[in-house]
């Protein structure tokens, strides 16, 4: 078991701190598992305060003994209620922030409601939003991190072709794939930020399938097992010359990273095929293009204009109800910032972590495309996957 | 795909306006999933509205052609953005509520600072106990699922013999027997109501890992794979003569049923032995004892006062950092009303499913114990699964 390095910890914090101090925000209570894990190292039950100024204090209701043990902050503080903390902080000499950051976009209201008056003369105000801007730019342990999380992705990818075959049922293919995940460490649960992302590793999906949009803010969708968790793979049987379209991240350590190949047992119709190709050009285009200080609009306007010039506009990034982003950011959560989207102004910087996912959707007959994980280093893209983008043609 | 029927869907509305009128609330916006899905039918991106009197409306961003499709609901209505909701039951004749209810527990702080604002008018409250009290008593269509999903469940669990064996790492097993589960249609994702309550199937625990405590609220934690998910398989190597305690839920067709079962490879320290079966004992008893009338509490003590007769009071239900109760609801979710324990005096009903799971943990040794999931009928309890509930002694 690794646990996160004290200097990485500390640099965290202090970068937060400074932003906090940007942001006239004198104290976060970080509650949250994903935010919870960046900052302390570990993920239990309580609540971490970090002072605008000073040493944080983790506060752990449940499982205090492993926090312990894990996290190389200094103050791991049992508690058996968060109402504890303002007077544990009062004995511990801190002053009680007069505007207190709270992570709004995941708290539930009841939580809010709660600490308002917990924290009776605090002003509560969001501290998400500076969160996640800190968390887009990963440090060069986190990327290291996701290089090994995507090579085991890549080989966990290597076992498709063994497990497609026509006459196979989707939620079967998708079983096996996520086995050969787990077998490699892969921690199952993908955390996704934000109300009902409720979320099964990705989606698999065959033909028509793969034309089904959801509820899901994504190019792809499915029909999902049943009404009530309708997305990713359903019971359809694989067929000969139609494209599987396999969305599936890997979570490893903590850390995601997100990837998309299409198999076909037999051949595929050529609209599809050059679709497909299409797709590979426009991640290569944009991986050209992408360096810090370009845009996720300009990314997604690029990618746009030459869906347009190949005629798919109509089929990018889904039918109808299309998305309009061509990539996004990963890390601990799979949809973390930047998101490569019309309208999104703030510029690409070294040590993002992005998933480019140009994709076409045919509804009837399927969805094709790709997806990578990048890193933005100053001369460009890294590519992490070394797994090959065309279409995996299977024998049957 | 099956969808709710509309007799369904009509009494289950009608049963929440009784209580919200019992409750002096006008309207209720169910937003999140499991509980929009229990009242529409459907989980799509949007909101139901439940006015106290009247037809309710289901409102959806994304996606509207499922959603119209696979509910009963006479309104289903296309929207941007829930900011239009009041002026669009203004349009349809509605009187915007003085007192709505929210799910408190579950929607995040922004969209209650949102709704508060759109809901200009509008005192908020919570509607979650309501909902949770209604959801707590199923229905026969309900059950009619339940046992589906048991009898898969069930169905799954037969592969564990042939899974299991020394020599196999916990996650290389965990990912077979969740592969099993897919392909028998299993959704994959497991709801667990409440903030953090990231959740992947359940835990598969060899030897000291069955002892080792987590943040989640249950008897059984595990190390997880990593301190950013440090629940459930780890990579241990399973070995002979020791406890593989299983607890995994089988989510089918929306709905969740618990399951526990102890297997070893070898034989097993009479200490450990002897605790499975007062374990089953106390299960056995517990199933007994409860029909409609009698608490959670009841259950409890009775279940507490047999391992404390038995010298294991301090193994029951953890070690340490014990949890006070001896089972709880299924449904939809996983942690469903009722909970059998300490302090809960509200008297079992028929309808309820619950699941009885008395375990003792052995920190260093490993957790025995047994868990399966009951009807509350009038006479008594109905138990679902048929697989025996003796450890699973695997020849090697």
């Amino acid at each position: 078991m690794f646990y996160t390095p004290e200097s990485e910890i500390n640099s965290r914090i202090a970068a937060l701190q400074n932003l906090m101090n940007g942001n006239l925000m004198e104290g976060a209570l970080i509650l949250q598992s994903s935010d919870m894990f960046y900052y302390s190292g570990v993920f239990q039950n309580g609540a971490l305060y970090i002072p605008s100024r000073g040493n944080p204090l983790l506060f752990i209701r449940k499982n205090y003994r492993r926090a312990a043990e894990a996290s190389s902050l200094d103050n791991v503080i049992q508690i058996k209620n968060i109402k504890q903390i303002p007077q544990l902080l009062n004995e511990r000499g801190y002053t009680l922030p007069g505007v207190l950051g709270l992570e709004l976009d995941v708290i539930t209201a009841q939580m809010y409601i709660d600490i308002n008056k917990i924290f009776e003369n605090s002003r509560l105000v969001d501290c998400s939003g500076l969160i996640r801007k800190q968390r887009a730019v990963k440090s060069d342990y986190e990327i290291e991190l996701i290089k090994k999380a995507s090579a085991l992705t890549d080989d966990f990818f290597q076992e498709l072709p063994g497990i497609i075959a026509p006459g196979k049922k989707e939620c079967e293919i998708a079983g096996a794939l996520e086995s050969a995940a787990r077998r490699r460490g892969h921690q199952g649960a993908v955390r996704v930020r934000g109300f009902n992302n409720e979320f099964h590793y990705g989606c698999l999906l065959s033909g028509e399938n793969g034309g089904i949009a959801s509820h899901f803010d994504g190019p792809l969708g499915g029909p999902g097992l049943n009404p009530s968790f309708p997305f990713g793979s359903g019971r359809r049987v694989i067929c000969i010359n139609e494209p599987v379209m396999v969305d599936y991240v890997g979570a490893f350590d903590g850390y995601c990273v997100d990837m998309s190949r299409v198999f076909v047992a037999g051949c595929l119709a050529e609209k599809l095929e050059r679709a497909h190709r299409t797709a590979v050009d426009i991640q290569n285009s944009l991986a050209e293009q992408a360096k810090p200080g370009v845009t996720g609009e300009e990314l997604y306007e690029s990618a746009l204009a030459m869906a347009v010039k190949a005629g798919l506009s109509d089929n990018f990034m889904g039918f109808g109800q299309q998305v309009s982003f061509v990539g996004h950011g990963v890390g601990i959560e799979l949809n973390e910032l930047p998101v490569l989207a019309r309208g999104v102004k703030t510029p690409l910087e070294a040590g993002m972590v992005i998933a480019l996912e140009p994709k076409f959707i045919f509804p009837g007959e399927g969805a094709v495309g790709i997806e990578n994980t990048f890193v933005v280093t100053s001369p460009g893209l890294e590519r992490l996957s070394s797994h090959p983008d065309g279409i995996g043609y299977l024998s049957y």
